[in-house]
């Protein structure tokens, strides 16, 4: 049997929930679980916010712990070994998609949290593929963030081509992006970071960004016209589009992996004058994780975390709700 | 004196009218008009459309002709070349945008037609760097449109890095569209021409295209999703963003190149998920435009025009403004 917290219902309390687990399958290894962060995505999908969440439903998709078991066709993977696991639990692995290297594209990719059971529990289970071996330098108490959080804002620079001569803007300075700070100091780029909250000025230079711009502030943000190579928007609101397209240089790109909750618009002159474009991308491959870990390890970066006892999940739930997290939260056993 | 068509006025007739030229500047040339193609963004500038026009106002930036002159600092050019003028009749040449090869994008590029006189005229001027040679196989009588619509249409190919094994759709088949199918056709694409006039089937297919989607038959468009590596957006219309956005494939791009009246609008979630983009770009550098001229003289693209004299260049005004023309006109001495 395998020991969860699972919600009875849309919005529910967590309590505790044990489910027999199914045969491990031929390609996949069970994990036991020695640290879960808590992602906003746990808490739209316990809400039921994207109409896919089935109950009894068990959150946790930033896992850290070590492999207890393995599938007989598993090939690098041992057990004993400490892993993290995030958003997706297996890809088909046949696909064009992931047959060039874009498992995190998979039309049919599997995610830890949906149709299945997540990582509030003592064990989790998940193909190969996706399960991605920690570096030594790394500290396990802290990495659950980096396999959600912190690679999807790791991938836009990877997919997005950036050189570490690029000025590289992040939006919103939470969760995601005091993650994205980190990477873009770290990756060579001069980093400015926009909040509306003025006292996380001094915050986000510690963490390394160059400049702070106050979004509320118009003279500010006109100054910086036409200067910015990427601004990568980690919030999920609805701010001044056009405002921060006007800030991109000239090719510059204006990148999602927040959600904004109204459509995005911008006026096509707005793109095609100075060739701007807005995109988006989900986490990244499991390349890309493995990249973003080295990366991480050799320049030391880590979130910030808030930790809580998996016994304390709903208090942890609740800190998350309130917007009030410094930046992410782990449970731990 | 050069003997040019000008409008007094917002919106008015064309009549001939002489002006002084300046001396020729020592980095420009002179350019003999032989002909001149007539594009919408005459009209646009004509009618003041984007509060920038002077009157009078001397339309035209389509030219093919002979150069009649040269200053004396210009190096590449020699009397007697028959050449080119699209857009652009000059850039700075030292910004950073010029000096890494996107003359294109440079802040102070002088256009044709804003702030001087263009090619409706026995005359015209403009910088070395802007003016063209024509290759021998390209005919001149057909080549204006190329400087202007084709440039436009070829240059996302280039800076979008689309590969002969991509999937390409273009929307709109007119101006610009119909030189679009032509070059994605070369380039070595499989070609997707959509249009809400089904009668337009047959002449796309004879530009090249493998495709054709009726853009009302939503059933069709249903059974393209995930397909296109790039939609080419040669239409000035407002259109169902959104769906053809869920017709490219991962990692796709909706390119704009015409300018839809209304706001581009896009949910973030529908550009995350499979990591889409709308972008938007410009007519191309100098040297994207040679690129283009050496492909189409290889492929045999050109334009399909229809000639009208100088003489009758109110009724060219008056065919283009109707949206009957197909697909170009080209104004003759």
């Amino acid at each position: 049997m395998i020991k969860a917290y699972a919600a009875e219902t849309q919005g529910g309390e967590l309590k505790a929930f044990e489910y027999k687990a199914e045969a491990l399958g031929n390609e996949q290894v069970e994990i036991k679980v020695d640290y879960c962060g808590v992602c906003h995505s746990d808490l739209s999908m316990l809400d039921n916010e994207w109409g896919m969440t089935q109950y009894p439903f068990v959150p946790g998709h930033e896992v850290v712990g070590i492999i207890s078991e393995i599938g007989k066709n598993v090939k690098t993977l041992k057990v004993g070994q400490r892993v993290g696991l995030g958003w997706y639990a297996g890809s088909c692995m046949h696909c064009d998609l992931c047959m060039s290297g874009n498992h995190n594209l998979c039309l049919t990719a599997e995610a830890t949290i949906i149709g299945r059971h997540g990582g509030f529990a003592d064990k989790v289970i998940a193909k190969e593929e996706w399960v991605i071996t920690l570096p030594e330098a790394i500290d396990p108490a802290k990495a659950g963030p980096l396999f959600c959080g912190g690679i999807t804002v790791f991938n836009p620079f990877v997919q997005q081509n950036i050189k570490p001569t690029d000025r590289v803007g992040i939006i919103g300075i939470g969760g995601l992006g005091h993650m994205a700070i980190q990477f873009a100091k770290a990756w060579g780029c001069d980093v400015t970071a926009f909040s509306s909250s003025r006292d996380k000025e001094e915050e986000t230079r510690k963490l390394g960004a160059h400049h702070f711009i106050d979004s509320r502030d118009t003279e500010s943000m006109k100054k910086a016209t036409n200067s910015l190579d990427m601004i990568l928007c980690t919030a999920n609101a609805d701010l001044n589009w056009e405002a921060y397209i006007s800030l991109l240089r000239p090719k510059g790109k204006l990148h999602f992996v927040g959600v904004a909750p109204s459509p995005v618009a911008a006026h096509a002159f707005s793109l095609i004058g100075l060739q701007k474009s807005i995109a988006g991308s989900p986490l990244g491959s499991p390349v890309t994780t493995k990249q973003m870990l080295e990366f991480s390890a050799r320049h030391k970066i880590e979130p910030i975390v808030e930790f809580y006892k998996f016994a304390q999940i709903n208090d942890a739930m609740e800190r998350l709700k309130s917007g009030k997290a410094r930046y992410r939260i782990v449970l731990e056993h």
